[in-house]
C-alpha cells in the first residue's frame, strides 16, 4: 500500500467547496476522487488539508490518498491532469511515509485575500478578488492586522455558533500590502476556524473603510462573540496558497 | 458638440468581438453604445480603434463618440462603469479635439499573445492564455520573430481571401519573453490585418515546436498565400494592450 501526497490548484468558482459530504454535490474532493478512481481503477479516498468554502480558490491545497497501484507518480500526475476539468490541476505528486496525513500533520497554512481597490475595477481579476471602489486606509488595516495576530481564542471570528472543540489558534502574521490597485492580505497561522479568514478579512476591510479602529481588535477578540467582528468577506477573494508540514521556524525562514 | 475619447478594458470571452454589424448580436461595441445612449439620453455612436475578434480581450481599446451632453467626463466615467457589465470597464474618458478619430488617427497598436507553457496548466489563466504543454524553443521563436518584422506585404498572414485594400503593414518589433511558465509575445505595429496577430502567433508557435525554421519566414512573407503561414492561434490568448496616437518615435521612447 503506497501513501501519495499531492498539491492541487483550483478555481473554486464553479464548486460547492472542498468537502464531499451528505447531499453536497459538485465538490472539489468528489471530482478529484472520481478522477483517481477512474485512473487507478480502485476505490480511492482523498483527504484534504483544508476544507475550503464554496467559491474559495487554491494554489496549494494538499491532499493524500492510499493506493495499491504501482504507477510512477510522474505518470500519475500527467494522466490526472489530462482527466481533470480545466479549472483544476495537480501540481505535484510524491510518495510519502505511510503515516503522513495531509490534515493532521499540517503545521501552518497560508491564505491570501485579494481586494481590488483601484479607481476602476480590474475586469480580469473580477472572479479572484473582491472589488471595493472606496480607497481603503492601508495603515489602519496594518495596525489592526498586528492586533489580530498571536495565540487567542478566535471564537468571534468563527461562523459556527456551537464549537465543541477548542477555538484557540495561533496566527503568526497578517501582512497587508498594496500593489497595482490591489490590496493583498496574507494570513499565516497554525490553523483557521470555519470562515475565520473571511471574517478577519471583513473586519480588516471595515477598519480600512474607517468603520472600526485598530485599537478595537483586542476587545473583539476578548468578547468571544461572532457579532463583535466584521462581515464575512466574499469567497471569491480568498485563496489557499500553501500548507506547511515543517516547523513554525521553517515558515519564518521561508516567508520573512 | 463634444468629442470624447475613451479607453476600455474587457474580457472578450462572452462576446462576439468588438464590431456591431448586421445580424451580429452581443458585441462589445453594442454594449458600450447602449450604455452611453442610456446614460446620456441621446443617440450615441461609438467608434473603436481596432475590431477585435470574438473572444479577444483588451486592456487598452480606444474609442470615441460625439455628444451634446455637458456632463463632466469624470462623472461620465464613474456612471459608465456602474452601468457596464462586470467584464468591461472604462479606464479613462477625456474631451478631445473635434477632429480626433480613434481608428483613423491611430499610429501604432500593441497586441500581446500569452502562451501558458508551464509543465502543468495554470488554472487561473486558462481563459486568458493558450495552453501548450510541450516546451517551446524560445530562441527559435525570437529568431523567427525578428524575420517577421519590418515593412512587408503581410497577405500570407491575413484570413480574408480577397483584400482590395493594401495588405502592406509595418511591424516595428515582436518581442518574446518567458516568465513563470508563460511565454509573452508582444507585437507592435502600425496596424494589423484581419487575424494577422493570431496567424503570426500561430506561425511562431509552430516554429517553437520545431515544425518550422526561423529562416523560412522570408519565403512565407514573399509567397503571399495564407496557406504558407501557420495556424490561427486561439482568440483567448490575445489582448489589445494599447493604441498609440503619437509618432513611431514616441513608441520607441515608451517601449524601449
Amino acid at each position: 500500500m503506497r501513501n501519495i501526497k499531492g498539491i492541487l490548484a483550483y478555481d473554486g468558482g464553479a464548486y460547492n467547496g472542498w468537502q464531499r459530504q451528505g447531499n453536497t454535490r459538485n465538490t472539489i474532493q468528489e471530482k478529484v476522487e472520481q478522477m483517481f478512481c477512474k485512473l487507478l481503477e480502485e476505490q480511492i479516498e482523498i483527504h484534504g488539508a483544508g476544507r475550503t468554502d464554496a467559491g474559495v480558490h487554491a494554489k496549494g491545497q494538499v491532499f493524500h490518498f492510499h493506493t495499491e497501484s504501482s504507477m510512477p507518480v510522474s505518470d500519475m500526475c500527467q494522466k490526472a491532469n489530462a482527466y481533470l476539468p480545466r479549472d483544476m490541476a495537480v501540481l505535484e505528486l510524491q510518495e510519502v511515509n505511510e503515516r503522513f496525513h495531509s490534515r493532521l500533520n499540517a503545521r501552518w497554512k497560508w491564505y491570501r485575500y485579494i481586494i481590488d481597490n483601484g479607481a476602476v475595477r480590474d475586469v480580469f481579476s473580477r472572479k479572484y478578488a473582491y472589488q471595493i471602489l472606496e480607497e481603503l486606509n492601508l495603515e489602519k488595516i496594518q495596525k489592526a492586522a498586528q492586533n489580530l495576530c498571536g495565540t487567542h481564542d478566535y471564537r468571534s471570528f468563527c461562523s459556527l455558533k456551537r464549537m465543541k472543540k477548542s477555538t484557540v489558534r495561533t496566527v503568526y502574521t497578517i501582512e497587508a500590502v498594496r500593489e497595482d490597485g490591489k490590496i493583498y492580505l496574507d494570513f499565516y497561522g497554525d490553523g483557521f476556524l470555519y470562515n475565520m479568514v473571511r471574517i478577519l478579512a471583513g473586519t480588516l476591510i471595515e477598519t480600512g473603510l474607517g468603520k472600526r479602529e485598530p485599537e478595537e481588535m483586542a476587545a473583539v477578540l476578548e468578547g468571544k462573540k461572532r457579532e463583535l467582528a466584521g462581515f464575512t468577506a466574499p469567497a471569491q477573494g480568498l485563496c489557499l496558497m500553501e500548507v506547511g508540514y515543517g516547523t513554525e521556524r521553517d515558515y519564518n525562514i521561508i516567508y520573512r
